[in-house]
């Protein structure tokens, strides 16, 4: 991972965000066909840009993209693609979805970008750099105390039944949570305004970019066991501000 | 009301999104006392900001408000404002939470207005008058099968249980539900984003702004016996977009 492939992140953003935003809030009648509604249609647009940019710029790397699946998914590097993270927050015209891109060096995510095209947000992570938010440093906030913890998560009705009591065992011990979100909620964490995210179902394209946002903040990102996020983790992520309070969790989340 | 009063109104959501911007996302320590936190001191800046001009353009008028409780509540005119709606979403970031401003004339709100003054959106309607967003005309979108309906509510935790068997029975019905959002829901469906909102446990100032601006986009917002919302309601809030779901969602709501 170099500074030019950090350019390279800023500039497949800018392409995706000019892709996404004439479809935002552009149709607003339920006669649109499933398969062709505006979250698809700038869901891969935005895709197609980006790849399109890619087959110039780094024709050997791989790509994995929600959209149009994998090319070269064994390259030593790897380019993980969400055009739209959020689409019930895109659908229903909520400034909150995300464009997310990464970067998998031997299956682990070195670099990775949270863009918010529509209020013109983003967040840039990169392993040993610390994460900028609209190129100011982000640094998460302290937290010791579980009890003082903001907690989000994008939806209760996203967990299985078993996850959902996980979720439940936690929520029970913090000071308040905060619903709806998708990736924002990551976003948020990484500049100190947000303590914990926990979630389940998310795939490699979900969580890829996120890692590195909030570890260059100084936060952790890990599974439900504590075990780093690699292409094979099953979906199941928490996303912490303060690290000193990782093992509670995991404990509170593996008794429940 | 006339259109002096919009324009007052237009004049409040000015001064009070200037007290606002300040506080948001300035602090991210957990230090803060709880009775100084940002959100506290922002809330209180923004209603004092918007009692003071009140005070001087329309001394005769009444004011319910959030943080510094009513004067000449009983006046025939009364303005009641919640400057920070959506307080948890405020806490955490979240460009989402609202300044809510409503005039009441006989104890029906006859003018309401939502701005977010961080993205910079504002929705303005008036009895007899279609709203406005950012200026231009708001208007619902049709959807007269409850399979295709997009809902929405702030969050799940906030129902009572007897409320949360009923707004169950409802979301069972829909094609899609997104949590999160507060005032920013109601907002949305007057622009044909969402179908439909249902909340529990509103006080008058968290719904007397929102009537004006769904109504006069064309949608309807009852209560839970589909009865008009007044300074009596119970807090229970039905928004709809496709007012012919009414009957509909009101027996499903009855029965559960």
């Amino acid at each position: 991972m170099t500074n030019d492939d950090l350019r390279l992140a800023e500039r497949l953003a800018a392409a995706a965000g000019a892709a996404i935003r004439p479809y935002f809030r552009a149709a607003c009648s339920h006669e649109t066909k499933a398969d062709a509604s505006p979250v698809t249609e700038a869901d891969r647009a935005a895709e197609a840009a980006m790849r399109q940019i890619l087959a110039v710029e780094r024709p050997n790397d791989g790509i994995i993209g929600e959209e149009f699946g994998a090319e070269r998914a064994d390259a030593r590097r790897v380019w993980v693609l969400d055009p739209i993270d959020g689409t019930r927050s895109f659908m229903t015209g909520r400034p909150s979805f995300g464009t997310l891109i990464a970067l998998l060096e031997e299956a682990q995510p070195v670099l990775g970008l949270i863009d918010q095209p529509i209020v013109g947000e983003r967040w840039i992570g990169a392993v040993g750099q610390a994460t900028r938010f609209n190129g100011a440093p982000a640094r998460v906030r302290n937290c010791p105390d579980l009890g003082q913890a903001q907690l989000a998560t994008t939806s209760p009705y996203l967990f299985s039944d078993a996850g959902l009591n996980s979720f439940e065992a936690v929520r029970m011990g913090v000071a308040n949570t905060i619903v709806g979100g998708d990736c924002y909620n990551y976003a948020l964490l990484s500049i100190g305004q947000l303590d914990l995210v926990i979630e389940e179902g998310l795939k490699l394209y979900d969580f890829a970019a996120l890692v590195p946002v909030v570890a260059g903040a100084g936060g952790v990102m890990c599974d439900w066991q504590g075990q780093p996020l690699d292409q094979h983790s099953d979906g199941r992520v928490i996303a912490l501000g303060d690290p000193t309070l990782l093992t509670q969790i995991v404990q509170m989340i593996g008794r429940a």
